[in-house]
């Protein structure tokens, strides 16, 4: 099992947000539907083994998180559209403490970042992060950021994760996941 | 330089499609707009030595080549509607046999494969290929197909071409599109 979790800073926690509009209404959402897709989507396949986990802080319903299981979601299209109407919709359910189904394999609570923290064993992605070809060996879970930084609270929850990027370059969230993802792939096959 | 070229099997070539249905009526242009996202973006910035086109296939107004330059382009935004209203501003202008402009940084002009091949030395990249890993030098231009497979036709013009994958996984063309761009930034970086 291999897990991320991106954090989305303004991303919509209620679920009246325009499909055509997620780049600025709902707060970049776009950013946290590419990494759903790159997490998820090898080619006609699903990575059945990957969950991912959006933290979505933005608006008055915030924190909550939504969850997608790569071994049980269900109509799911590499389109950015795709994945957002799966958020819309987790959105517009009443939701609690604990997590709850609104479409085939996802999933929404309110929480964010501590409880997810306390539930598994993270490493953070971050350019400032030890380079990951050198890492011997990973926890299940990894940590990102969309498109702003890590706030100083998010910093003093994670200071005691390891903290790897993934290459000289700084990159988008959802592109740090694909070259993980094809580190492991290589690991996993004996490459 | 790097140059990815995409070849779009079904992708609309006149600019009446809808961007809220791109997977769809527009043929999986969702699949070019993404490879163009992760071909010239990076955090926070643009990866202005890389050209991208897209070889569009589909509809009545087949062939037709779109260029995007991240030297040049402006008012392009990382999600799949941004890339998207570009392509369609493109394919709504009259177009020639030579690229015209169409907005800032973004080229169309008729013709396909066979005529990009004879001005950039290509390797493609497929799932059959040698994995990318061990080649220790690489032509200036790689050329991936969208979700279906190459056209006998395609093959044929690429014969001589070197053929290269990306790893043990079938990737998405935009994912392969980061995964190469990784192995370039940590090359150019002598890592």
């Amino acid at each position: 099992m291999t897990i991320f979790a991106i954090i989305g800073h303004l991303a919509a926690t209620t679920g009246g947000f325009n499909l055509n509009d997620m780049p600025g209404g709902a707060g970049r959402m776009d950013v946290l539907c590419r990494s759903v897709n790159t997490a998820l989507f090898l080619s006609h396949d699903l990575r059945r083994d990957v969950t991912v986990y959006l933290v979505l802080l933005g608006g008055t319903d915030a924190p909550k998180t939504i969850m997608f299981s790569g071994e049980k979601v269900r109509s799911l299209n590499p389109d950015e559209r795709s994945a957002g109407a799966l958020v819309k919709k987790a959105l517009e359910i009443p939701v609690g403490e604990e997590f709850r189904e609104s479409t085939r394999g996802v999933y929404v609570r309110r929480g964010g970042l501590s409880r997810l923290l306390g539930e598994h064993t993270f490493a953070v992605l971050d350019e400032g992060g030890e380079d990951i070809a050198s890492v011997t060996s990973f926890p299940e879970a990894f940590l990102l950021s969309d498109h702003m930084d890590f706030t100083p609270e998010e910093l003093d929850l994670t200071c005691d994760c390891p903290r790897y990027c993934v290459g000289p370059k700084i990159l988008h969230a959802d592109h740090t996941i694909t070259v993980l993802l094809n580190i492991l792939d290589r690991r996993n096959a004996g490459q």
